[in-house]
C-alpha cells in the first residue's frame, strides 16, 4: 500500500510543470477557485497564485473535493499586483492576462510551452486595468456564439488544457522538469505530510 | 439597431457547426447544464441533447445567463439511450462517451472535425454502462494529477474547445456549414422569436 502510494507520487511528480501557473485576481467564489485548483492539479501546475485587495478575501474552500485537490497544489496569496508580478518575474514567468481587447491574441496562438503565468479576473469585473497594463500581453479564448462570457473555472480549464496539449505534443510530460533533488524533497514532503 | 442585430445573427449563424453536438445523461445540476449550454453556444453547437430516465429530471434553468445562452442552443430531451442514439445516428453522428477504460482514446487523438456527438455522464455515476456499450467509442481527457475528476461542465468545455481548435485549424469556421436556405430560415426565426 505504502509502496503503491509512493509510486503514484513519483508518477505525478515526474509530470509536474513548474513553468506553468495561473493567477486569479479577487475571485471570491469558492466553487470557482476549487475548480481552478482541480484543473491545475490535472495538468501538473504545482503552485497557483491569488491576488486579493480591497474588500475581497480568499474564501474558505470547504468542499471535500477541493480540499483534496488543494493538498496537491500550493496556493500563494499576494496583496498587490506588483507583489504577485514581481514574484513571478523573479522566477522567469511571462505574464498574460485574459482580457478582451483589440490587441489580445487568441489562446491558440500563444506559446504555452514557455515559462508562463495566465491571469484570470473575478466574476464581475474581469482582470483589473492595473493587472492588464502591467502584464506582458493579453489573450482571449475565441468565442463564436451569441453569448460572450465563459465562467472563470471554464476559461481557466480550457486555457490550462491547451497548455497541456501543447506541452504534451513536445514531450514535456515525458521527462521530469524537476531535478532529482527537488523530486526527492517533494516525495518526502508528500509522503510525510499529505 | 435592428440592422446591427441582424448582422450579428448572420455572423454567428455562419459559424454554427451542425456536425458537432453533446449529450448529457441524467445530469441534474442546473449550474452544470447552464455552463454546458454556454460552452455549446461559444463553439457553435446548435443543438444539445439530454437523456433522462429513472428519477432524474431536467432541472429548471433559472439563472439569467443560462437562460440567455439557452435561447441560442436548442436542447432536445430523450427518454432512453436508444431513442437518443437512434436520433443521432439517423443524422450521421458518430457517438463517443467520456468514460475511463482501457480502450478509451485520448481526447487529443479523436478526430473532432467529423460528424460527432460527445456524451457526458452525471455528477455521481458518470456515463451509464448502456450508453457506453452502445457508443462508437470512448474517450478521456488526460489527467496528470493526484485527483482524477473534472466537473462535467469543465470536461465538456475542454472537449468542445478542442473541437473548436481542430475545426478552426481546417477552416470550418471560415465558410458556413448551413445552406443558404437554412441560414435564411434561422435568421428569420431568430429575428422574429428571440
Amino acid at each position: 500500500m505504502t509502496e503503491r502510494r509512493q509510486q503514484r507520487f513519483d508518477e505525478v511528480l515526474q509530470k509536474r510543470q513548474p513553468t506553468l501557473t495561473v493567477v486569479f485576481e479577487n475571485v471570491h467564489d469558492a466553487h470557482n477557485i476549487s475548480a481552478v485548483i482541480r484543473s491545475c492539479d490535472a495538468v501538473g501546475v504545482m503552485q497557483a497564485h491569488g491576488i486579493y485587495y480591497g474588500r475581497t478575501v480568499f474564501p474558505p474552500l470547504g468542499e471535500k473535493s477541493s480540499a483534496s485537490a488543494r493538498k496537491w497544489v500550493d496556493v500563494q496569496l499576494h496583496q498587490t499586483v506588483d507583489e504577485c508580478y514581481g514574484h513571478l518575474r523573479s522566477r522567469g514567468f511571462a505574464i498574460y492576462t485574459t482580457h478582451m481587447s483589440n490587441t489580445a491574441k487568441s489562446l491558440y496562438d500563444l506559446d504555452l510551452t514557455q515559462n508562463i503565468a495566465l491571469v484570470f479576473g473575478n466574476e464581475h469585473d474581469g482582470v483589473s486595468e492595473e493587472a492588464c497594463s502591467k502584464a506582458d500581453g493579453n489573450f482571449l479564448i475565441p468565442q463564436m456564439g451569441m453569448t460572450q462570457s465563459l465562467n472563470i473555472s471554464v476559461a481557466c480549464a480550457v486555457s490550462l488544457f491547451e497548455a497541456f496539449r501543447q506541452r504534451n505534443a513536445v514531450g514535456m510530460y515525458n521527462k521530469p522538469a524537476l531535478s532529482e533533488s527537488e523530486l526527492a524533497a517533494l516525495r518526502t514532503d508528500w509522503f510525510e505530510n499529505k
